[in-house]
């Protein structure tokens, strides 16, 4: 299915990382513009064809498109086992498993703080998410084009698998008495972020090897899901990394 | 100057932290609901009148109101002196100082996780910045309602004042060659977080003791910058914390 995107950073990443895109669509007028320069130049790397259409078009299409969108296929989803090959890696992989995520905003915004961790694959479910659209391929800016993505029909049974590759699974959840920073995460690891209102689901709760949550003063009761989610891929991020 | 705020977090908020509310404005027919119930509950304790308006006065205001609003007072900012007292608690206190943030949602988004760690204050440019308006309050979740917010003329003054104060000032800007996670952030510290665009001022950035980066792998440049401070205020929050 073909789809449209636009925003300077994720038609740029779509075209870097080599995914398919059928046409650069350009407004007339604009070519003189440093953001259509430098995606008509990539363009012409890849040897992808460069259309030029009617303002209007692109008008219909967004309100800051800046001249410029891609047509492209929809995002190629990789398999849950393509995933887990990377456990047999020399490095102790991290994945992060998203349970419902509902706003595009807020899923590409995770995304991008995955693909910044260097994530080994996300997981999402099939059903009751968001996946990814041109909306949040934006919103990802464009970071989502180098991650690798499965979609699973049973999300409590993809974390079963997980572990029986290997992987620990640790799910974030308001509520939860145990600190997220008492989690060795460096081996494989694999982190599961639950939905915006109503935090993980039961199934997907009882198939982690640990629920954590992030301490939080005063009135204050949640974070955004993306933030929470993001802090916690970092501290284990973090524990990774070589002392400086 | 009176503003109208709606979302139920952000009405609750301003409600339970005893900033000056002026009505509670409740869409007719909708008193039943559990949100407006609870809200027109809270108002009565705090003796706030509740007016029933028609729902299309509310619908003019925004598309999710959920039938409530409330006229509030304009926010009502801090002095920086205000916020530079907690340096003479017991407990070393913690800054988050923002540079041009252009999003209401990303400064929403970042106030939120500020009130989580439990800052002493925040500190904003008067000029070339978002106040607190009434999407920020929104997009904090009511969180802000709870915070010291200082506006200041000149930012690079305001932070050799915290400095002056005894408080390490540590600014965040991604090209930066220190990793955040050097600092030693338990005594008196102020977080600077620059534009999502342009990072940091040059005068603000000299002005600061540190400027640390968070580490990222392959082709990501950067993150969102709401997710880029939350990061780092968790990382500075979790070195707080006695350890579990």
């Amino acid at each position: 299915m073909l789809e449209t995107i636009y925003g300077r950073q994720a038609i740029r990443e779509v075209l870097r990382a080599g995914r398919r895109v059928r046409r650069l669509l350009v407004a007339q007028g604009t070519r003189d513009s440093a953001v259509v320069r430098e995606l008509v130049g990539l363009a012409a790397e890849r040897r992808v064809p460069v259309q030029e259409v009617e303002r209007a078009q692109l008008d219909r299409l967004a309100d800051h498109h800046q001249g410029v969108a891609a047509e492209v296929d929809g995002y190629a989803y990789a398999d849950l086992a393509e995933l887990l090959y990377a456990v047999r890696g020399t490095h102790p992989p991290l994945y992060l498993v998203l349970d419902s995520l509902q706003d595009p905003q807020n899923f590409g915004s995770l995304l991008r703080t995955a693909a910044a961790v260097g994530v080994a694959g996300v997981v999402l479910p099939h059903h009751r998410a968001v996946g990814v659209t041109p909306g949040v391929r934006r919103a990802s800016a464009g970071t989502v084009e180098h991650l690798r993505v499965a979609r699973v029909t049973n999300l409590a049974r993809a974390i079963e698998q997980l572990k029986a590759a290997g992987v620990w699974v640790v799910g974030l959840d308001a509520g939860a008495p145990q600190r997220y920073d008492t989690v060795d995460a460096r081996g494989p690891t694999a982190l599961v972020v639950g939905n915006e209102e109503h935090g993980l689901g039961r199934l997907v709760r009882e198939a982690c090897d640990f629920v954590v949550a992030l301490p939080m003063e005063g009135p204050v009761e949640s974070l955004n899901a993306a933030v929470a989610g993001s802090i916690v891929l970092y501290d284990f991020y973090r524990q990774r990394l070589a002392p400086t």
